[in-house]
């Protein structure tokens, strides 16, 4: 093994919720990792420092110290510009906030920073799933639908850098009301948000009756997979019929970005497909295969479940440290 | 100029209709142009015949022997494998037939094929409207709607050679039936075909009136851009309805791919796009604008009319054959 294996990275995923650090080797093997709650509500700089705090723990807990890491890789939920400034965070209340020079300067690493689904993508491309391809979709339904897209090994973050926003393609003209204020697009269909919108219409508007407004004590802005999957399992019918939509538009959005680009895979991460993986996969690819032209190309990209899970976006950030 | 810069290419457009050739340079100066009629009744090798005579002709025209040609490129309406072979080219008849090894064969050039929506992006790629651009979307809104994908200076079709199909993605779920069997492709409403099909069914479903069934001699099938273009000039409504639509649609679709890519350029071809461009223009812009996001994309990604018409695919395949 020659000296550059030995090197050591630490890997950041920054969430609205929690903050995630693995520290790794250039292989992806993980040493140690741990986590911390994000604590938004403390500003940028604040939450920065509880960065920084998390990086020296998990360092000291791998006995790796900190100067002697080889790089910082971030995952952050906004568009990155290839400084490391992130454009808008609204889960984070960010607004134009240069993550890498504040990591900098208060770590004495190189940091490298990227959008988090794009650090996902690449997590499952250089050591998850999707080892070994060269173009790669990852798709992750959670509270919004967020995606990466991997071509001859790069991300693919558009001439701008703030592209691939795939939750964003329109699959219904005219159709539901998204969080961006357009029609129709992909997660308003296939994504909690979309969801939980949609089952608010049918208990008010349809006046439908279903055990997820118990579970969700009537706030339904609050749905969370580990609900759904409860309601799913008692075969409730509103839940049943809102699980196995998304889950069929999701299908129809992973196959179009097969129809457009043919990767070599297409896989499934968020909290939605944690949860529920192996219970939507089929359907998600049922959904698919509806609308994939040609169809050797549904042969083509396989649809799989993503295996890195929570470690995804702190891998590929650490991997596109190294880069 | 270097010996290099003076050698001299021929790139040839297979249609289902009519051969286009060209003689040109390094740098896509067309030195001679000629065309012929296809005559796909006369079989794979009848056609491949004529192309031969074409290349031997339009070399002749422009005084350089075909021995002094350093290469052929030919685009053709069909998926291409890497090899050369079509895999299924249905206006012509055409099913795994080798056209690089046929045209090698006979005419003792290198030959490269592609993909003629392939061939005719990276035409205004390398010589035409996008020059100078590294990654750029071309639609051409046609008989179909074709398309073709280039990213940091490569055409993309896909992991396995045959996608980038862009009028198959769905923008309606459950919506129009599209020629490939399919519901909601892009392609059921930006298309002449789909077009036609919606006359039909405004004529004979709802009893409207309008010029086209005139125009078209009742046959909607063989509605013409230039038949579109007459009852669109004298204000027949439904002509109007059916124009604005298409090109709504097909703003829609270039502005998903915006979203999903954020090209450095659109362009749009193809033979609706050639007859009406200056006036649907417009309207391609808005409706691509409706569902851009971020909405900076749309800013980025300029939707333009291509340049290069009938030589663009013809241009791309020679500067294919340069690569």
């Amino acid at each position: 093994m020659s000296s550059k294996a030995k090197r050591r990275y630490a890997g950041v995923d920054i969430g609205g919720t929690k903050l995630h650090c693995v520290i790794g080797d250039d292989e992806g093997r993980v040493i140690a990792r741990a986590r911390k709650k994000t604590k938004p509500g403390l500003g940028f700089e604040g939450v920065i420092a509880r960065v920084c705090e998390l990086v020296r723990d998990t360092s000291s807990e791998a006995d790796v110290p900190l100067g002697k890491l080889a790089g910082l890789g971030c995952g952050a939920p906004s568009p990155i510009l290839p400084d490391g400034t992130a454009v808008n965070a609204p889960n984070l209340g960010w607004k134009n906030v240069p993550i890498a020079a504040a990591l900098k300067k208060e770590l004495g690493l190189s940091v490298r920073v990227a959008n988090d689904c794009d650090a996902g993508t690449y997590g499952e491309f250089a050591h998850g799933v999707a080892r070994g391809k060269k173009s790669v979709v990852g798709l992750f339904m959670g509270t919004g639908l967020g995606g990466g897209l991997v071509i001859d090994g790069k991300v693919q973050s558009g001439g701008n850098g703030i592209a691939a926003e795939v939750g964003h393609m329109v699959v219904m003209v005219d159709g539901r009301r998204c969080g961006c204020g357009h029609r129709g697009c992909l997660e308003a269909y296939a994504s909690k948000t979309g969801m939980a919108r949609y089952l608010a219409c049918q208990v008010h508007c349809e006046g439908r009756k279903t055990l997820l407004t118990e579970l969700c004590e009537g706030d339904y802005s609050r749905l969370r997979s580990s609900v759904l999957q409860k309601a799913y399992e008692q075969n409730d019918e509103v839940a049943v019929e809102i699980l196995n939509g998304a889950a069929r538009y999701l299908g129809i959005g992973a196959g179009n970005l097969i129809t457009l680009l043919a990767p070599d895979m297409v896989f499934l991460g968020g909290g939605v497909m944690e949860a529920m993986g192996e219970t939507l996969l089929p359907l998600v690819q049922a959904g698919a295969k509806e609308v994939v032209f040609p169809a050797a190309s549904f042969e083509h990209s396989k649809i799989v479940l993503g295996t890195l899970e929570d470690d995804a976006v702190a891998l590929g950030a650490l991997a596109l440290a190294l880069g």
